[in-house]
């Protein structure tokens, strides 16, 4: 006899088979696509997201949801038939809230926002993207007043990809990480600037491809379910589980760039491969929420990627492709390269000091915006304004400044504090780690990472979206978020990188 | 007001997105997902051919396609709108015969097909391909039974590559074609064999993929809307009229398999690029059907790519790319080396006179699997008996056997034969062409292809799918198909390069 559990699991997994097919549309036109093909591609995900909108909303949706939901024990967190019903209610509910139009409408929005953005950022001309800001900053409006119960249209988007976060906990939680690293930055800036050296040399785009595809081949990426290839944004897709995907950016005389995007992205490919079989073709099959999907990248970039331990095992591989640029470089240096602490304009290239700032930056813009008291046509002025109070950089251009990410050009907003959320996380879970596995960064210097993996899969990847941010991290370190532990890696960090006195830095705080 | 003919469109754009996202999904299948994504992307495939099949059949679309008829004068053969009625009353009536289940199992098993056809091609093992080729011709059979006023199971296949044409017609036409070439071949078996050396040298297979992308950019393709990729079997695939892409296939040491199949590619795309703006995001944004597809193809790839004045414009090109292999060949070596007469195993390199053969081939052992006279486990004895019998060369492996082609693996029974119809359609064509433009040779030496592109474009590529095959051929030569341009076409050539007397071998057919 078929049970409603197994009439749900049916409609859920054609939702999932859309989904990933969304996906596919969306990788192909920031990799493969040529450019003529964006008119027809945005018509293509606009009518994909009207038919995954059918599916998502569809009355006997709800009757199966409803009737499964008397099945199974719904408040069980460990079985998979009672996530599917919790998770599948709650995708379910948000999107009967949402006119098909405007679903339709979004998607459509977000495919030309893409391509206008990427023409802009080109030529360095904000006017010729601020139309399609204009029409996505309209429609978020739209979709937030979907959501009349959240306390503020930001929260009504942030919840699409912090499940229950607020601005306001956001706010409460950054200010913490502001006021713990200002006077860390002071500190950095009083000390002699570190070289950038090691890592600026002859580096040839195409051998820097070729390289860090070997590094996440390391790390644990094999040619059997992933491909590395070359976007304007970086970025990773999970087709499937055994389809991953990520991007990179190579850009010729410069090593960090590639390298260390490159390792982020493995960390979010990683996260999809590894939730567990069982939960394949399900909506469970993805990320607890985009902060825990960052700390994962965060964790790989920067915990392991720009750890000492780390470098000691990179470098002889880095010299062997690159021996012009690395023979006889010293680990230490390498290390105080990869760290060079120094306010710069582009997020992804910004160390982890500053990087926190860079976020608040848009943080507090992508709120003014969406909620009326900023202009779009005033959005450069406001993002120049706030580089040089927060990381008192000057903006030459806005290809390096507001027109550096793509994420308000697909219509994403309410999605950039989930990368500073998610560094604060990846601390977190790296402390349970790190004492769970003693011999970590011995393990890391020899280049065996399948103890980081291991432990990643068990207590992160495997649970895929069963949990709920809040509930994961609980069962993973034993306890809520908590900022400490990020803000007490940075200081140790640097403290040794900059020789400051880690207590006084404290202090200060 | 909105008419009936709005909606119809409506509804007609969303069928033709989905149909191009599908035609993503096995583009990326074939060229770009990792090998572990299979799983996944037949699932996807099986639930999109499941949403197409629901649009496809919806009986709103019947109701406007019946209200639109009212509007238009459905005969007028120039009339967007009419063609839309007429053309989506086809697929209409077409669709609605085939249940849903049926619909997604067909897509499922051609994807797990073309997997497993990867593999068993791979290790050369027919034995790990049989379910899956038992599988589809079992669907085939199904599908075939939705049409039981065919003559034949094969009639209701074929109908879907060729509208209106029977297997009965086609035997005639073959027979007549397979009657005019037996002596040719024969005659031309009785000369010195021509040498093959100056397209068998050191080619490596990266020079080769950018040569074969310079060829085809100056016959027509630019990196605005078109990409050239490597896979298993080369195809084309049309995804948008800004977005053709095409594969390619490189032996190393071998340049004609490359060269041609890229070419007979590029034929198939321009087809889909030059399609009238006016009939973009509708159901006839397509060929008229594979037979005129075919024809495009195998002018490009035949007609104009081995003629004597195109390699006189290649050869110089060709010797800049691979002066080891090419410095101080001949044109008349070249182009008697690219027109080399030799049974051989391989179908897609095969020379022009023997080509046929290979298809009558398929073409038999088709209908004799569909309609139960052969079994598919016998089908390599069967396959090998018929190479023996038509083309006299023994097969020693099913690798280059019964398993090199793509087609049966993908479920597509009835889609060989329109190979050589194409063929003979595109001599037709050829003699119209050149009737029109009397210096089209010296135009193709010069590297002057635009009053190729601009017939073709003017005759064939413009109507997409808005006249029948047989409407288009009429309009474009005056007359309908006959194959004796193509037994001209073919002596004619033949005769020069092996001199033969051209009249002994029309007399002897």
């Amino acid at each position: 006899m078929t049970t409603s559990v197994d009439a749900l699991r049916a409609r859920l997994a054609e939702i999932t088979d859309l989904t990933r097919t969304a996906g596919l549309l969306s990788w192909d036109q920031q990799t493969m696509m040529p450019p003529r093909g964006s008119g027809a591609r945005a018509e293509e995900m606009a009518t994909l997201q009207r038919v995954l909108h059918e599916r998502a909303t569809h009355p006997e949706l709800g009757r199966l949801l409803d009737a499964a939901g008397v099945e199974v024990d719904v408040a069980d967190l460990d079985d998979v038939d009672a996530a599917l019903v919790r998770v599948g209610r709650r995708d379910h509910e948000k999107a009967v809230r949402v006119p098909a139009d405007l679903s339709a409408d979004l998607a459509r929005a977000a495919a030309h926002g893409h391509e206008a953005w990427t023409r802009a950022r080109e030529a360095d001309d904000f006017g010729a993207f601020l139309p399609s800001l204009e029409r996505n900053l309209e429609l978020a409006g739209r979709y937030a007043a979907c959501f009349p119960e959240a306390a503020t249209p930001y929260d009504a988007l942030l919840d699409d990809y912090e499940p229950g976060a607020t601005a306001a906990e956001l706010d409460a939680r950054f200010g913490e990480i502001r006021a713990g690293l200002v006077p860390l930055i002071a500190a950095i800036a009083h000390r002699e600037p570190r070289e950038e050296g090691p890592l600026r040399d002859d580096y040839p785009a195409d051998a820097q491809r070729a390289f860090v595809w070997r590094v996440i081949s390391a790390l644990g990426a094999d040619d059997a379910a992933w491909r590395l290839d070359e976007s304007v944004h970086p970025f990773s897709a999970g087709l499937a589980q055994g389809d991953i995907r990520v991007t990179t950016r190579c850009r010729p005389g410069h090593l960090g760039p590639a390298l260390f995007s490159t390792i982020h992205e493995f960390g979010h490919g990683l996260y999809e491969h590894n939730v567990a079989p069982e939960l394949d073709r399900t909506p469970l099959a993805d990320g607890a929420s985009l902060g825990i999907h960052e700390s994962q990248s965060r964790l790989w970039e920067n915990i392991i990627g720009r750890s000492e331990p780390f470098c000691r095992w990179l470098l002889p591989r880095a010299a062997e492709a690159f021996p012009d640029a690395l023979d006889g470089v010293e680990v230490a240096a390498f290390h105080a390269a990869a760290n060079r602490v120094a306010p710069s304009l582009i997020r992804v290239e910004a160390d982890e000091a500053t990087y926190p700032l860079h976020i608040v930056l848009r943080f507090g813009l992508e709120r003014d915006l969406l909620e009326g008291r900023l202009a779009a046509r005033d959005l450069p002025a406001a993002w120049n304004a706030g580089m040089a109070d927060l990381l008192g950089v000057e903006v030459e251009s806005d290809r390096h400044g507001v027109l550096q990410d793509v994420h308000w050009a697909e219509g994403a907003i309410g999605y950039f504090p989930t990368y500073l959320l998610g560094s604060a996380i990846s601390a977190q879970l790296w402390q349970s780690l790190a004492a769970d596995v003693p011999d970590v960064e011995a393990r890391i210097a020899a280049g065996d990472f399948a103890p980081v993996r291991d432990w990643l899969r068990e207590h992160v990847h495997r649970h895929g979206r069963k949990l709920l941010p809040g509930e994961l991290l609980e069962r993973a370190t034993g306890r809520p978020l908590d900022v400490a532990p990020y803000l007490d890696y940075l200081r140790d960090k640097y403290a040794r990188l900059y020789d400051l006195d880690s207590d006084a830095v404290a202090a200060e705080a």
